[in-house]
C-alpha cells in the first residue's frame, strides 16, 4: 500500500470567525468538515453573506466523499444551500443538526436532492476510506460533536465548537474520558476551536444563566420579552421551564424562531407542557405578568422582530410600560452599534432592558484559556493546529499549546487555503491553494466581485454623475448642453445649480472648434471633477457617454 | 427686574456620545457650552463627520454671548471650525484647550478670526449676564474643567467629562472640596457626564497604566510601538518618562501626533529631556531596544500610521520580528472591527501585540457608577439632568441619581433639542426646538442631506444602471438599442451579457408602435428591473433618460 501524505486544508474559518470549512485529504479521498457562512464586513456593500471558496474541491470533485457537520449553527451549515448544488455528496450530521439543515435547505427549496445521513456520537461511520467517530461536545446548541478521523497515519481530532460545562442545561457535557482514552492511544493532530482563546480562566456554566432568567421571569412586574438566537435551544428550554414555574405563557415571535422551535419539538429536543406555548394572536387573553415572549433580534438585525418592536414598527407587538426586555446574547463583533441602538430605543419606549456581560443573562459557548489547555492536555497530540478564529486568536491559542508542552515546531498557525502536510513524522505548511472571498449577493458573485464592490464603495462615498453628450459626428463638437443625471451627490431638486453650471461649463468648452472624440470624454470628466470638487469638496464618480448626432 | 425662566437646551451629546453642545438661556443671554463633532455611523455613507444643529442659535444670534469649552477633545471642540464662521462669538478655554483649538482652527485656516479667551480654573469670568467659574476635573487630557454658571435662579453645574482619580498622572484631581462647598451653598441644577454610567464600581487610576507601560518598555526585547490618542497627553508623558528611565529614545509618528506634541511642549504641558525625542529619519542610528515609537491609529483609522504599518504600507516604518506593539486605548463603539483587523495584521507581520482591557495599558477618562453617585452626593443639586451619553446611559445615570435621593420628578432625561425650563421652584421639559442631523461631507450638507444619503445607500447595495433612450420624436418609438451604463451591478467587462440582453429586450419592446413619452420611462424601468432581478437576484437603481432624435 502506498503511503501518502495527509493534507489538511482549511477552506474557511481561519483568520476569521465564521464560514468554517476544512478539507482532510489522504490519497484518493477528501473528507470535508462543516460548511458555514458568515456575514460580510461593513465595507462589503450590498453583500448578503460570504461562503467558503471551494475551487479546490471542485477541481478534485471525484475525490470528495462527504461533508461531516459538527453542529447546526449558521457558521457551520449556512453555506450548504450554495455548495451542495455544486458538489453533490452525502452530508453527515446528528439528529438536531440534521433538523436544522433541513429547515435551511427547505428555505432554499433544495431539500429533496440532499443526501442527509444521520450519525450518532460514539458510533463509527465510514466516509470514503476514512473511519470517523463523533464525540459529544458541549456548545451553545444541543447535539454538537467533535470528530475523530482515523487516517492511516494516525487519528486526527477536530474539537468542533466546544466548551467544558459540567452542568450543561440540555446538551451533553464534552466527553472528557473519551478524549483522555484517545490521548493515551496517541493522536496525530488536534485541531481546536480558538474563538475565545483571548479569555483567561473558564467559561461559566449555562446554569448561571438559568438562575438569572428564572429570577427575572419570577420578579418581573409585567411582560418579559427575551431575545436570543433561534438555535440556542437550551436557552429557549430554560425560558419555557421558568415560565411554567411562574405561571406564564410563552409566545414565540419571528419566523425563524417559530420554525426552529417547531422542528425541535417535533424531534423531541425541546419540551413544553401542553398549553404553555400560545399564539401571538392570543396575547390579549392574558395578564401582563402571565406573559413571556421569545424573539429573535438579539444582534440588532434590522428586520428582526425585536428591532421592529424597538422602533415601534411591529405589526402585533408594542412595548408597554413595565415590560422587561432581556437581551440573552453577546454581540457578534461588528454588531455592537446595532444592538446598542436597539437597547436605546427599547428604553425610549419605556421598557426596562437587561443586557450586557454583567447581567448574567448570557454565557458564550466556547472554551476559555483554561479549557483550551485542558483539551490539549487530555488529547496530547503530536501536532496542533488552532482553528476557528481571527488571526490573533490563533496566535493566542498557539501560545497556550506551547505553554502546555507542544513543541513550537509542531504547532501550525494557518490561513485559509494553506496546505498542512503531515507524513506521520513531520508536519509542514507545504503551500497554498488559490483562495479568495466568495460573496453571495442575490446569487453568488463571480470572480470579479472585487470590481463590483470597489464601484459600490466609490458610489457610496460621493455618489455618481452621468454625463450624456450629443456630439456632432462631422464637426467633432458638442451639440447643445449635455444632459446630466446624478444620484447621491447633491440634492438636485432643491439645490441643482451646481449641476446646471456644470452643464454650462461643458457646453461652452466643447461647443466650438473640433475635438477628438476619444479626448472629449477624458476632458469633460476632468473638467467636471475639478469644478464639482471646488464647489462641493466632493468627488462623485463621473461617467460620460456620447451619442453621435 | 423681570424674573425669567432658565432654559437648558442640549444641542448635541444627548442620546449619542459625541458632538457635545449645550445652550443655557436666561432672558437676553445665551451661553453655549462646548462645540464638538462626532464620527458618522456606518450607514451615513460618505459622511466625514457630524456637527451640532445650531439653527436655534442662529435664530437667536443676538443673544449668544460666547462658547465655553470644557476640554480639548474632538467631541468638545471639533465643530468649532464649522460653527464659528456662522456665529462669531468669543471662545473661552483653559490654556491647553486653547492650544488644541488653535491647532484645529489653523488646520482649517480660520484661526485669525476666532476670539479666543483664556480662562483659569477658580477665577470667575463674565459671559453676557452669566458669571462663570471653571473648576478642575480629572479626565484623559490635562486642563479639563467643569463649569459653574451662576444664574439669577441659582448655580448650574456642568461636570464636563470627568473621573475621580486621586493620583492622576498630569492633570489635577477633580476638585471635590470645591464641589462640596458649592453643594452646601445650594446648587439649582447638576448636569453630569453619563458616558460610563453602565460600569459598576470606580474607574481605575491612570497610575495603573503608568506601571504597566513602564514594565513593558523596560522588558521589551526590541522596539516598542505605542498607539494612543494624540490628545492623551498624560499617556504620552508617561511613555517619555519610561523611555528616559530605560534609556530609550522616543519617535513621534503621524502628523496630528507631532503637531500636538509640539504644541504641548511649547506651552509646557509636556516635558522631555533634550535629545530624547528624535526624528523618524534617525531610527537607524539606534539599537531596537533603544527605541520607542508613539503613533496614532489606536482606533484602526484606515489612514493612520499604525494601520499603514500593520498593512505593510508605511513609507518609513516596517514591523520587525521582536517588535512590541501596545494599543493604549479602548475601542470607541463601532470601531471594534477596524481595531481587531489592525491587531491581526500586526500579529501577521510578526509583532507581539498588547491590547485589550485585561492588559492594563489603558484606563478610560470617565467616572463609573460610584464616582457618579459621589458627585451627586457632594453637589446635592435640586434638579439633575444626565448629559453626554447614549439613551441607555442617561437612563442608568438617572437611576443612580434616584438611588442617592434625587426625587424622580426632579430628574430630566432629555434628547437633543429638548427645552428644560426651570423657574427656581419647578422644572419641566417644556418642548422641543426643531433639531436634526447636520452632516459634513466635504462642505456641510444642507437640509436635504437625507435624500443624498438615501440614494448613496441604494447605490451601495446593488449599484446603478443608467439607460439612455433615443426616441423618435414624431413616431414615439425607440430608435435602435438603448445605451446602458452600469456601475456596481454586474461586472460588465467580464460578464456583461445580462446588460446586452437587457438592451435587446427594451429594443424589441419599444422599437415598434407608438409609445407615450412619459410612459416609456416607467415601463422600461419596470421591464429591466424585473429582468435583472430574475437574472441576478439584485435590484440595482435604474435611471432612464431620453434624447429625442
Amino acid at each position: 500500500m502506498t503511503r501518502h501524505k495527509l493534507k489538511i486544508i482549511p477552506l474557511g474559518g481561519l483568520g476569521e470567525i465564521g464560514k468554517n470549512m476544512l478539507a482532510i485529504e489522504y490519497g484518493e479521498d477528501i473528507l470535508v468538515i462543516d460548511c458555514g457562512m458568515m456575514f460580510p464586513e461593513d465595507e462589503m456593500l450590498g453583500v448578503d453573506l460570504l461562503i467558503p471558496d471551494i475551487s479546490y474541491l471542485l477541481e478534485h470533485k471525484d475525490k470528495v466523499r462527504g461533508i461531516v457537520i459538527t453542529h447546526g449553527h449558521e457558521d457551520h451549515i449556512g453555506a450548504l444551500p450554495y455548495i451542495l448544488p455544486q458538489i453533490d455528496v452525502p452530508v453527515y450530521a446528528t439528529k438536531l443538526t440534521q433538523g436544522l439543515i433541513s429547515v435551511k435547505l427547505k428555505e432554499h427549496r433544495s431539500l429533496i436532492k440532499a443526501k442527509l445521513k444521520l450519525i450518532t456520537a460514539g458510533v463509527k461511520f465510514q466516509v470514503g476510506n476514512f473511519k470517523v467517530e463523533a464525540f459529544p461536545v458541549c456548545h451553545s446548541i444541543p447535539d454538537a460533536v467533535g470528530l475523530i478521523i482515523y487516517t492511516p497515519l494516525g487519528a486526527v481530532v477536530d474539537s468542533g465548537d466546544f466548551k467544558i460545562d459540567y452542568t450543561p442545561v440540555d446538551c451533553r457535557p464534552t466527553d472528557l474520558s473519551k478524549l483522555a482514552k484517545l490521548g493515551n492511544e496517541g493522536v496525530l493532530l488536534l485541531m481546536a476551536d480558538s474563538t475565545y482563546a483571548e479569555l483567561p480562566g473558564y467559561t461559566p456554566s449555562e446554569q448561571i444563566v438559568r438562575k438569572t432568567i428564572e429570577r427575572i421571569i419570577g420578579e418581573a412586574p409585567g411582560r418579559v420579552i427575551l431575545a436570543t438566537f433561534s438555535s440556542l435551544i437550551s436557552r429557549i428550554q430554560m425560558v419555557i421551564d421558568a415560565a411554567v414555574k411562574h405561571n406564564r405563557h410563552v409566545f414565540i415571535v419571528g419566523r425563524s424562531m417559530r420554525d426552529t422551535v417547531k422542528m425541535a419539538m417535533e424531534i423531541d429536543y425541546l419540551h413544553a407542557p401542553a398549553g404553555i406555548i400560545c399564539n401571538v394572536e392570543d396575547l390579549k387573553k392574558y395578564q401582563h405578568n402571565q406573559i413571556v415572549l421569545i424573539t429573535t433580534g438579539s444582534q440588532g438585525e434590522p428586520t428582526s422582530a425585536l428591532v421592529r418592536i424597538a422602533n415601534h414598527d411591529h405589526s402585533e407587538i408594542r412595548i408597554i410600560r413595565g415590560d422587561t426586555v432581556v437581551i440573552s446574547a453577546t454581540p457578534i463583533p461588528g454588531n455592537e452599534s446595532l444592538i446598542n441602538r436597539t437597547i436605546d430605543n427599547l428604553f425610549r419606549q419605556g421598557a426596562n432592558v437587561i443586557y450586557g456581560e454583567r447581567s448574567n443573562v448570557h454565557v458564550h459557548g466556547h472554551g476559555s484559556q483554561e479549557e483550551l489547555k485542558m483539551l490539549i492536555n487530555l488529547v496530547k497530540p503530536k501536532f496542533f493546529a488552532p482553528i476557528h478564529g481571527e488571526y490573533r486568536h490563533l496566535v493566542m491559542h498557539a501560545g497556550l499549546a506551547k505553554s502546555v508542552g507542544i513543541p513550537e515546531s509542531n504547532i501550525f498557525i494557518m490561513d485559509n487555503g494553506n496546505i498542512l502536510e503531515i507524513d506521520g513524522e513531520k508536519g509542514r505548511i507545504a503551500g497554498k491553494i488559490p483562495y479568495g472571498n466568495v460573496y453571495v449577493d442575490g446569487l453568488v458573485l463571480g470572480r470579479y466581485a472585487h470590481v463590483i464592490l470597489r464601484d459600490r464603495k466609490l458610489l457610496s462615498r460621493d455618489g455618481i454623475v452621468v454625463v450624456i453628450l450629443a456630439i456632432d459626428k462631422k464637426e467633432g463638437r458638442l451639440v447643445g448642453k449635455p444632459d446630466i443625471v446624478s444620484r447621491g451627490f447633491v440634492d438636485v431638486e432643491h439645490d441643482g445649480s451646481v449641476i446646471d453650471r456644470g452643464k454650462e461649463l461643458v457646453a461652452v468648452a466643447f461647443g466650438k472648434g473640433h475635438h477628438e472624440h476619444s479626448a472629449i470624454h477624458t476632458q469633460v470628466k476632468e473638467m467636471l471633477s475639478r469644478f464639482f470638487y471646488e464647489q462641493t469638496k466632493r468627488r462623485p464618480m463621473i461617467i460620460t457617454t456620447a451619442i453621435e448626432v
